[in-house]
């Protein structure tokens, strides 16, 4: 079968998320940081093709709670929260990061058709 | 419209190239350890979910050409030639990295539906 | 010989050094995104044990010809310069990452023993 | 006080053990393919500059607990024991990382003077 448009969406989308969570997943991190580390997170992955919207936020109650005998923590991938639309051609695939059953989970939420 | 298998087949296939990526681009390699390496990606990412199969080679010309004043170098992305094929229930979706016009590229080569 | 800690502030200051590097090289960047990326790297090794004082900045001439078709480029090691002070006991090590020779050298500037 | 070889010894013993680890956790593994992942760590580490021998394993117990739904884990700080001497003109500094306290301590454990 002939790869389609939808197809790319779909496949875009996946490559952000594999690519956000593996550069970023165990940078250091603690309450004082979690902010910076988002936007900068939500910012990096921004400017890859085809991301039109993106939003990271990090679990601050399991920041807390992960906090080691010096303060700080790493970013693991069970905090991190992730929505992003991801635009290709006319369609849009609405994804994410998630935290289920202990894992985190990426998945695909909707594809649209967008109108001509 | 509906999520379908093919979309998971197609996004699946995306988390891994880039997962893949930026997990191991910046890993010191040189001309006796790239074997090493490109098992040890392929193997890492082939236990990830619905990865039927997958081939990583380093490109020795570009580890040679690349080298520093101390004999090693750091993965790059445009030295991964990458094969593989993610299997989301019966779609199958044949993905690859490749060096095009010095970039190196993600792309969907084909998307199969698996007869019963 | 026993382990002194001068040899821990040096130790601990490669630590950081390493750890920046692998951590945040790859991560993509554009021209509208250095100072965020800047920031939320200096802010997380800031809160690694034993970190006074740490400047990092991107070479933006070198991420603008760096560009790729998508407008985007990733962090690499040679477009890093950093400045810090990590401080054990009494002995404080200030070291950096700069560009030397086309290769992104981490070195120590100076050991300094803190007076009581 | 000037920089002694020593305290390079001690700098980057620092730096390989900060970049292995920021490299490489997070990476997927399995117990099927827990060794290869090891051989590959410590093959890319020892390529960089003045690592004179490097053993890494991972905690095979660990990594079967930490199984997920799928049959596969992440590489964690917490299951690494890094051994490693690093030799700079006539020191060498023998470090490592181990479990301590739950952390994975990054510690020097010797530095040696070898005889002229």
């Amino acid at each position: 079968m002939a790869v389609t448009p939808r197809d790319n969406a779909a496949f875009e989308a996946g490559i952000k998320m594999g690519a956000l969570y593996h550069q970023f997943v165990g940078s250091p991190v603690s309450p004082g940081t979690v902010e910076s580390l988002e936007n900068a997170i939500a910012r990096s992955i921004s400017v890859q093709p085809f991301v039109k919207h993106i939003t990271v936020s990090i679990d601050r109650k399991m920041v807390e709670e992960s906090l080691n005998a010096f303060g700080y923590t790493e970013l693991k991938g069970t905090m991190l929260r992730v929505d992003a639309v991801i635009k290709y051609e006319n369609y849009e695939a609405e994804v994410g990061i998630a935290l289920k059953d202990g894992y985190p989970l990426m998945y695909i939420k909707n594809v649209k058709l967008l109108e001509a």
